[in-house]
């Protein structure tokens, strides 16, 4: 090095001011080459990503106002939950190893019924979000009613969150009347859209056979206005399908295309009784789709194809669903079930390998809900939305693939810190965006008490 | 309560000396009735349960030198892996994404080859009994090669496990002359018999199709003789069933019977290509399965017919195997596995129910490892191996049903406390048995040093 480069160095050192430095760890970036940094850093300021590469390159250059050292730990983006249903979570456990229909109609319709309110949505969001910064998600894509308390409980807990307003065509929790159900929706886009930079207004048709053509192209027209997600439940279950068909005479896929439902800026959960022509128009009109893996095995509703989505480069990512379904928001458990799914079904062990089920956590599932230019991936000018996870436990040692750890070994209680936008909102597992055992009290005290009427 | 029976109380009062007492949990026994006890006791003397019930009896009657406080705790008997082998955690993650025959014999086999000898498999055994202990592992069965240094790991980590000889008609890593295996197991079930308490000396013929006739009949012989149990792999993959009715003109479970090989001290682990015919002769012969779901599912090997099993009244448990195919010690991410998969698979949400599940990993996991008199259940008499699981987290509230919890919720993590044979082995999350750094970091090192060769 020439002596003019060494004191244009030494004169850049700590020059640059940030707010975070996470240092030391094995930064996986998820970035197009997917480039990993062992030991890597990521700069962190104004909520963004300012820069990130290996440790020995340019890290002396930053003072930071707080440093986390990730060594033995790696770095990744903040995990991108695409399907659930947050508030459910006071429904978890609530009816198991029953059959679908037994299962919606006769337990969690009533039960939703008897406990859905505007301040029990509240505790069971806050209750779901607890859980899943502690499983290293940062983001998740909801639909549900009381979209107000949604929004609070996610303003309040730091997550970022899509926050889908829930249309039927039937009476709902929050609206009894369906004639109102779309007003609602309209007032919560209008109402919510500048309400926090973390909430991002949606709203979530239920499905192609509870809501009207009327209502589905409505809602469909609102979300283009507002330039907002359109969530819609699509082919979860084969009998579904059937009676739709029975109905309609043809297939939900070609029904929401004919309605000019399906674009880049729609998110199809679920997508099990897909035929391959309808594979063939999510791709052409770059619909985006939500894996429901575990939600599908529970209630025995069948295998979405998922190898023909990657094939078709559909947009894809993975969704828990609701509590009620699952029973848990725990993308790393999700990811584990679809890649030894997806093997067992096609009978090729070699099919949905451990990185593209990373990918669909991270950058896929970002860009699925509309966000795949912001988060998903740790890059420069990204908003900081990141997932430490710590390396030094008997069942993560040894290591010879990050990736596959990820899959096959890691889980959310591995998640050591978490950070949305720059803020830190888990630290040493310990929730420092909210009260985390007023949450736990609150919500057994609401669940005992709902129950009991 | 009359003057004379109150006295009679107070008397009795402090006057049991034991060793521990786990008070005000939430006891789930697993005994005959299935009794829970919310608040509940166990009280543990000399390695044995001397009594369990319901808090308000009886319970200030016991003196104990060490209390723990379970409340807002599950309490169970500690888990029951019946399949694998411990040493191959070294392999954790080596060769993932891969069919079968590729994996193992172009990847695993020379690996094994290459880094397994008497110093790896104590290392490699040590931190796998560190991740069991951590997921409320108490017992094990184990198949694997340098028994000596398993059983060594076993004893000093404090643990249970039936440590099983491998035998094969090929040369091994800790036998290169086949010739001599059969004396190899010979010697380890004369000199490990009475090595420890907690270590069962076993043999494990590798499978029908690796070991002769003579070594089957003989290896069987002789475990009769030691009243030992004696395991094998059984018809894990279509292809091998194929191969060998090709070349045997029967089918493996058949053969097996016609050798005189199947009885209610035999297990045979994965057994996923049985037809009908089969699971009737293991059911006749009184023979135990071991439900290895996750690496079936990860290898695609198939689907055994669990629900088949458990209507033949089958003794069944589930084993992880080893960590190169699945590639975590943890029962409860296995049953949640097998819930899921065989609702699927039979098209059925309600079959193999939660609480089916909780038993395979409890008491009919230790039935058929030949220990179900002495473990599987909180019940007197029986050898003190408890799990103590901590339920205030947000992903385990609320909280409607434990079974359904262990299986839809709860991680290892969740572990806080687990007591084999009446010694505390972890208390709080921390391992007292052992020092679990230390195997962490040696570990790292002998499988980084091996690699490179």
């Amino acid at each position: 090095m020439s002596l003019e480069s060494q004191s244009r160095l030494s004169n850049r050192c700590r020059e640059i001011d940030i707010d975070i430095l996470v240092k030391d760890g094995h930064v996986l970036t998820l970035d197009r080459e997917r480039a990993a940094y062992n030991p890597g850093y990521v700069a962190i300021k104004g909520g963004k990503i300012v820069a990130v590469g290996p440790v020995e390159e340019n890290v002396a250059q930053y003072r930071a106002k707080c440093e986390i050292n990730a060594s033995n730990c790696l770095v990744l983006p903040g995990f991108v939950n695409t399907h659930t249903h947050a508030a459910m979570a006071l429904l978890r456990g609530y009816a198991d190893d029953m059959n679908l229909q037994e299962w919606l109609f006769n337990h969690i319709f009533p039960a939703e019924a008897k406990c859905m309110n505007e301040e029990s949505v509240y505790w069971g969001t806050r209750i779901a979000i607890a859980e899943m910064i502690r499983n290293g998600i940062t983001t998740f894509s909801d639909g549900y009613f009381f979209t107000g308390s949604v929004s609070r409980a996610v303003k309040e807990c730091g997550i970022r969150a899509v926050v889908g307003q829930g249309v039927l065509d039937y009476p709902t929790p929050d609206c009894p009347d369906p004639e109102k159900s779309m007003t609602l929706a309209s007032n919560f886009l209008d109402k919510y859209g500048g309400y926090s930079p973390r909430v991002y207004p949606s709203i979530f048709c239920h499905s192609p056979y509870t809501c009207s053509k009327r209502t589905l192209a409505k809602m469909k027209e609102l979300t283009r206005e507002h330039k907002a997600l359109f969530q819609i439940h699509l082919s979860e279950t084969e009998r579904e399908v059937e009676e739709f068909e029975d109905k309609h005479k043809t297939r939900p896929t070609f029904y929401l295309r004919d309605l000019g439902i399906l674009d880049k800026d729609t998110l199809v959960a679920h997508a099990v009784w897909l035929n391959k022509k309808e594979i063939e128009v999510l791709k052409k009109h770059h619909a985006c789709v939500s894996h429901v893996v575990s939600s599908n095995m529970k209630l025995a509703s069948g295998v979405a194809p998922l190898p023909r989505f990657l094939e078709a480069n559909l947009a894809v990512g993975i969704g828990t669903d609701g509590c009620a379904s699952n029973n848990r928001l725990d993308l790393l458990r999700d990811i584990d079930l679809a890649a030894k799914l997806h093997k067992l079904w096609q009978g090729d062990a070699t099919v949905v390998p451990a990185m593209r089920l990373v990918e669909m956590i991270t950058l896929k599932g970002a860009a699925c809900i509309g966000l795949g230019e912001r988060i998903g991936s740790i890059e420069s000018d990204k908003l900081a939305d990141i997932t430490i996870l710590s390396l030094n436990k008997p069942h993560l040692t040894p290591l010879y693939d990050p990736y596959s750890h990820l899959v096959y070994c890691a889980r959310g209680s591995d998640v050591r810190d978490v950070i949305v936008g720059g803020e830190i909102i888990m630290r040493n597992r310990k929730i420092l965006a909210f009260d985390e055992q007023e949450t736990i009290e609150k919500v057994s005290r609401i669940t005992g008490n709902l129950m009991k009427i």
